[in-house]
């Protein structure tokens, strides 16, 4: 396991997590699966990593687990990444981490949020208060609505154009 | 605001958060400060990190109101770290990367934890099933007692010890 490389066989839990998920790509990555882009290009598009880097770290989350590819063309020969159940099980990771970023990232008191959450089931609105439920471990975030807000769906529509150029 | 000189500014606060502290070296400078390991030195020790490094994680988790630095002696100067408000806000971030950790990074089966975490309100045990009660948000890791397991306490003395050398 790629863990064991990066953290020197540590018994601490939390440094075998990072050496699997500790840099920005990685998240940002389960980000973007956890929003259904599932393709090479469309993840670069979003990310700006280089082609080299993005790669790497695709190769690395396959390799851990986190991550599994999924053929969608034989020729030429391309693939859809998904998150496992290991992966999926870094969801309360991003939600934790946008409820910090809401509150201590923000550009301006009550700025509009970049997406919209929804409990699916009660319809409650998901903001930093919102917890998860008893009844929703293990946590998902397809149990919750997404819905882009304009703002964040214009800067990465930006992005897909700057891509493609 | 650190986020923004690497995000681009972006609207997405998971972005905006992982610009801050998506790198492992920094969420393991928050561990070991949640561990009262305040001096320089003794987190370089357990993280092995270069002096550079973590003086520039640290410099920057300052700048960013993540930690705040305080005086212990004069001469030679000399500084305690302490996570903030902001700092603190991590901490069930912290506790998610434990909990994904024991379930995804173990080495084997019921392996021994890392640290003993106990709920110190009711003594409860906690491991990777406990829920933070909704009653304890904003959640911090100083509601929970820490023991070190002895292998972790073994791993941690030995880093010290060649640390010194």
């Amino acid at each position: 396991m790629g863990w064991e490389e990066e953290s020197g066989s540590t018994v601490c839990p939390v440094a075998r997590s990072l050496a699997v998920v500790g840099d920005r790509w990685t998240l940002l990555i389960m980000r973007e699966l956890s929003m259904d882009v599932r393709r090479f290009d469309d993840i670069q598009a979003q990310l700006g990593a280089s082609s080299y880097l993005l790669s790497t770290r695709l190769k690395r989350l396959e390799k851990d687990g986190v991550i599994e590819r999924r053929l969608y063309s034989a020729r030429p020969e391309r693939y859809e990444y998904y998150a496992t159940v290991k992966g999926t099980a870094l969801d309360p990771i991003l939600l934790m981490l946008r409820f910090w970023g809401m509150q201590y990232c923000a550009d301006k008191q009550g700025e509009e949020p970049a997406v919209y959450l929804k409990y699916k089931r009660t319809g409650e609105v998901v903001d930093e208060h919102w917890q998860i439920p008893a009844s929703e471990w293990p946590f998902s975030l397809t149990i919750l609505e997404v819905t882009l807000s304009p703002r964040f769906e214009a800067e990465r529509e930006k992005k897909r154009r700057n891509f493609r150029k």
